[in-house]
């Protein structure tokens, strides 16, 4: 439909489900990444095999290509700036990415623009924070977290005592948050300025990975929380001037506050259930805003819950799906796998959407779901 | 997921849109048909240029898969049979085939079987015709249909005077039908016998190309019709011993009788609209009927009416689609392009699926789709 070239850097999941979006739009979807095995390999119009690492390598992929997009932030900065320097659209701009990147900076940024975040201080590495701690300027417990390149629960560590481990990195420190419960929200925004919001969701954490484990829409807050956060992420995504989706992270406090955690500018595992319980997907709404297209509804079509599919603690290897047929004989569970080559411990494998009338009855299911389901190899 | 081997004949937009179903549940999924700039190209895991007319590619194909399925009848049947003897796993099988690519068989059968449908007769050739009006065993009007390779509106000739042109093959002839209403059923019938039956939908034809113009779902008929209908549409898949999706198109008479007109042993047309608007989607479920998987609720989430998008009548050439972006500022409206690289007169260039809260008020939302969008070159 559109002669636009879309590239994307990266062939995860989060590649391969927009390249599934991008399908009944007829769009030119190319995607970046080191191996044909990678999940998106079969969902696009052109694999270009290569590492979104590597400044060649994105060079040379994002001049074949109009519209750049991401699904990671980990991709190499110095040639999306260069990109966009030759005129490419690079979509979210190096310098929202650039912020976004380093935890640091995007703590500075919320400060900076009074949006509420936990407070924090910036340590050049584990030297200096036993320094604070000696001197007494820093008091155990925190929360310790690298400033670049966390994932997936990597790269967060929380700080007891001194017999807790220091991660040996460039950090922020942050007090511990007395957390009522985690939110996540989405927004799109497109290049006119557009702006979509879908409803909050509820997430629940596997506590042994410190991935989401399930997470429910729409969470359950009251409707003053709701809006107030709705407002929140409007504004944040207006301040960081980013266009596509920006995933919002936050944590309610026992006393009702609001905090940003952590914001992604990209399809999200927040959004996964949007596939099926919103009135459109995250992630043809971030090929709409690829294409400055006009945003699609966000409105929820029903309640649902999303559980991630874990490889399980024991198995490494080529997967095997144990009891997969009896969760498709299930009424109104829709399953997602990503293709990945190999199972490792608690890695995302794949992730399960249960449309519900409620999210009690929801529940019951997803425990059934979770005891017979297993990732083995 | 499954490492079984999924072969489906025919590269057109059922097969690009059961490969996007394919590709959630991580199937190996493989496409032989003529053209690398077919719809499907870009939506399977492996495209093999090849004519499923053709014997030895069929051949060739089939053995390279575990389970051949099709997304047109006009296939190699000697080639079926052949892999059927082998072994391999056809769906639908090639005797059931057989009969559905037959229009005189097909009629026959529901004969046997006490399926209504309007009373007809066969004939060898457009001489026979005319031997039966100047005898006098036939009368003017009557429907006549060539018994094999109709398709989207041709092989079909309402034949009124001995001025109306006869088509050259053999034929079945009918009795004019006093139609009130054309529906269609679809139903899904796995290898285990489980079957599962959508809800039936109501189609409006483009007089002028003989082409389903839109259609919605559900269709208005009466709860008795309803329940009759449904009840024939399981007899029938029993009876013709289908596994895999059975679309059922059938007339209600204005004496309130309904008629099996035709069958298609496939995903259809008339399906379309089970991507957005049912728990299940048609080419989900095709996936499932293929792998003997159980199959997935087939309820109603929002009616819903679908439109074709077809080729403009004047314009032959690169399609543009001229008024899509002011389509999908529409809420609530899903647009799916199949790719295709030429547009002609009424050619099928995609679908639109209109999600509402009444029918009344999608079609109000259909008139202006209609107004805006044309497919031009």
């Amino acid at each position: 439909m559109n002669t636009k070239r879309i590239g994307i850097l990266g062939g995860g999941q989060l590649g391969k489900m927009m390249g599934i979006a991008a399908q009944p739009l007829d769009l030119d979807f190319w995607i970046l990444d080191k191996s044909l095995d990678f999940p998106a390999a079969h969902s696009c119009t052109h694999f270009v095999e290569g590492d979104f690492t590597n400044y060649e390598d994105v060079m040379a992929f994002g001049r074949q290509v109009d519209i750049i997009g991401i699904e990671i932030e980990g991709v190499n900065d110095q040639a999306l700036q260069d990109l966009e320097n030759e005129g490419k659209n690079v979509i979210p701009s190096s310098a929202s990415l650039k912020i976004i990147k380093d935890k640091g900076l995007q703590k500075q940024f919320y400060k900076k623009y009074n949006l509420p975040t936990a407070s924090f201080k910036l340590y050049d590495g584990p030297d200096d924070i036993s320094d604070a701690v000696a001197t007494g300027s820093l008091v155990y417990p925190f929360v310790q977290k690298v400033r670049k390149g966390g994932y997936d629960g990597q790269g967060v560590s929380i700080i007891k005592s001194s017999e807790s481990k220091l991660l040996r990195a460039s950090s922020l420190v942050e007090n511990l948050v007395d957390i009522k419960k985690e939110i996540a929200i989405l927004a799109a925004r497109n290049q006119s300025g557009q702006i979509h919001i879908y409803d909050p969701v509820e997430m629940v954490f596997n506590e042994e990975a410190n991935l989401v484990d399930y997470l429910f829409c729409p969470a359950q807050l009251t409707l003053e929380t709701q809006v107030k956060a709705k407002f929140l992420v409007s504004k944040l995504i207006n301040e960081m001037d980013i266009v596509g989706l920006l995933a919002v992270e936050m944590f309610e406090t026992n006393k009702g506050e609001l905090l940003i955690n952590e914001v992604a500018p990209r399809p999200h595992n927040s959004g996964h259930h949007t596939i099926e319980a919103a009135m459109t997907s995250q992630f043809e709404q971030q090929l709409r805003c690829l294409l400055n297209l006009p945003l699609g509804g966000t409105a929820l079509r029903s309640p649902a819950i999303m559980i991630n599919i874990l490889g399980a603690y024991a198995y490494t290897g080529k997967p095997i799906y144990d009891g997969i047929s009896e969760v498709m004989a299930m009424e109104n569970v829709y399953v997602h796998l990503y293709g990945k080559k190999e199972t490792r411990p608690f890695r995302k494998m794949g992730h399960i959407t249960i449309l519900c009338d409620s999210i009690e009855s929801g529940l019951q299911k997803k425990e059934k779901i979770q005891k017979k389901l297993r990732v083995i190899a």
